[in-house]
This record gives structure tokens, sequence and C-alpha cells, in this order.
């Protein structure tokens, strides 16, 4: 069914003019936003470069991109730094130390920035650990103001401060349209979690 | 910081009493669709599945992802069917040529599904084909009610079909907020490809 002299397919590479490191916000209340940083970092992987996820309020439940991650070997690291989303029904941890976590995180966060070692830094959830004031805005202008030019950041988590969204150059909202819980699907392993 | 008494970290992990394999449909115009479907991927990985991911429209541009795949070894094949987005300026082929290669992409999709040795089959752009014509809604349902009980299928895409959105379990809308495109930054590697 080729068209009679179509052109042969040629693989073109983009390559920008000017390189510059992007600051990528991924919010709203959807599934798919630690996903999506996920894809970028699988993404970052395939142009060769360095990756280090930190995740914020995660660490208590377990979830298959610790295991993924593992398989890109020495290109991504990941931290998880958290015990659960703070407030959500079953968490037995007090507020201070979800925030005492976070500040760790916040710590963890400006070395690696300042480390020049990564080309991609994913801060997840960090959205949401402002929101439920783990971290302080000054914290997060503080870290945004520290990205290297050529460094990809990118904040993941629902009800991104509108400050921050106005300094990222990317910001996407994941809007929830259904989702299988509410048809009382449990989590499902690969999708979910 | 630590609070007295608090409880130590135990690391959860979830087990669904109920395994499903969910239909999760990503779309929208914002940023983060096909990546979102990676990060499943690498999810899906870490859970040691098998990730089937097959790109319409797409394999006359590099993307990252082409390469990063292949940091995950054998769990993982993907399929580029396309050459390009049908209709935006510069793309040299016919309409004849892109429908062609959808439908080899549909072929291929039902074989891929029907051949049980993926736990996840992800179709990249699928939607987005299925609006422009390339592929017809008949084939996007039939490709549904193929699927595997246990497996997890993956559309992407703008503009998804009401009826695909009606049968899916999960559906996420991608929202863009603001793109960096949009104040003349070109698309840099890692993030936008």
């Amino acid at each position: 069914m080729k068209s009679q002299g179509s052109p042969p397919l040629q693989i073109h590479k983009l390559e920008p003019k000017v390189k510059q490191g992007l600051t990528v916000v991924i919010t709203g209340h959807g599934k798919g936003k630690t996903t999506s940083a996920l894809g970028m970092a699988l993404r970052a992987c395939g142009h060769g470069m360095k990756v280090c996820i930190i995740q914020f309020m995660k660490g208590d439940l377990y979830a298959g991109e610790w295991d993924g991650v593992k398989l890109l070997g020495d290109q991504v690291e990941l931290h998880t730094t958290g015990k659960g989303f703070c407030g959500i029904l079953g968490n037995p941890y007090p507020k201070s130390e979800h925030r005492a976590n976070a500040q760790d995180a916040v710590r963890l966060s400006l070395e690696k920035i300042d480390s020049g070692a990564f080309d991609m830094v994913v801060l997840d959830e960090i959205n949401n650990a402002l929101q439920l004031q783990l971290v302080d805005l000054e914290q997060v202008l503080e870290i945004l103001s520290r990205k290297p030019p050529l460094m990809h950041l990118v904040l993941t988590g629902r009800d991104a401060h509108p400050l921050v969204i106005e300094l990222a150059d990317t910001v996407s909202e994941v809007v929830e349209v259904k989702h299988a819980y509410r048809k009382e699907i449990e989590p499902q392993p690969g999708v979910d979690y």
C-alpha cells in the first residue's frame, strides 16, 4: 500500500540550537504525575543523561518504580524520604515527623542539585508537601533558584503553588476524568503502583 | 527530630485481592501523555512484567525513549510504526501512507495482545490516530474487546473518543497550563523528546 513516489522514511533527530534545562511542573488530581516524571527519567536515560529522583512523603509503601529504576543502572538514583501521605487515614506518623522527613528531603534536593552530577532532578510530590506545609514556599523557591541552567527540574504533586507555576517553563495539570478505584477496583501493580 | 514513641518505618506492599488488568486512557493537549505511559512501562518492569509499546504515527523523529527502553532489557519491546504526525506542517507523506502504517499498527497490536506474552500493552497515540481517521472506531473497539482480563492496556493521544473513554477504567486528561514552546524555547532532549 506504499504510495508511489513517496519519500523513503528518514529518521530525523532534533538538536536544539540553544540547550536549556527546563523547570517542569506536573500537577492536578488525576492519575499520572509521578508516572509522567518516571517517563521523563526513562527518556532522559535514553539520551545518556543522569537522573536523580527524590520522592517526598513516600517510602512506606512499595512502588514498582523502586525496582524499575534499578534496571536503568547507574544513570538513575532514587531516594525515598518519607513515611506516606501525611494526614490520610491510617497513617500512624505525627505531622512533625512528616515535616522532619520533608525537611531532610529539601536538604538532599539542594545537595543533589548543587552537585552538578545530574542532568535531571525529579522532586516527586514536592507540590503536595508544600501544600501540606511540610516544606515552606521559601524553600521551594530556593530550590528553583538553584537549578543550574542546563539541568531539568521536575516537580510533581497535586495543588502546585501558583508562584511555582509562574516560575516554571512547562506545566501540565492532570485531570481525573475517571478512576478505577471509584468502581471499587483495588490499586493494581504496574498501573497504580 | 524523630518523635518519641512514633512507630518505626515499615514498608508495606499492596497486593490486590482481585488482580485485574486495567484499560487506561491518557488524553488531553498538555505535555505528558506518552511520558506517562513510559512511566507505567517502567513501573511495570519493576514488578517483573513484560511490556509491549506500539507507537502509532511515530518513527520519523528520534525520541529518547527508543534508547531508554533498551536499558530495561528484554522486559520491554517498542515498535515504531509511523512516519510522523499526519497533516502537520512539513510532513511529506500522503495521508494514505499514514493510514496504511496505522493499519499495520492495528494488526501488530492485535497480534501482540493475542500473544498472551505481555502484561501491559501501550498503544501510543492511538487516540490521535483514530481522531485523524487513520484507524477506525470499530478497530479500536475490537482492540479493547480483545484485552485479556489480566493485561493492562494503555491508550494515549489527544482527543480520545468518547466511547473509548466510556469503556476505560481510568482516564486522565492532561491539560496544558503552560508550555515552554510558547516562550519560543525549542524542544529539549530528556523532557520533550
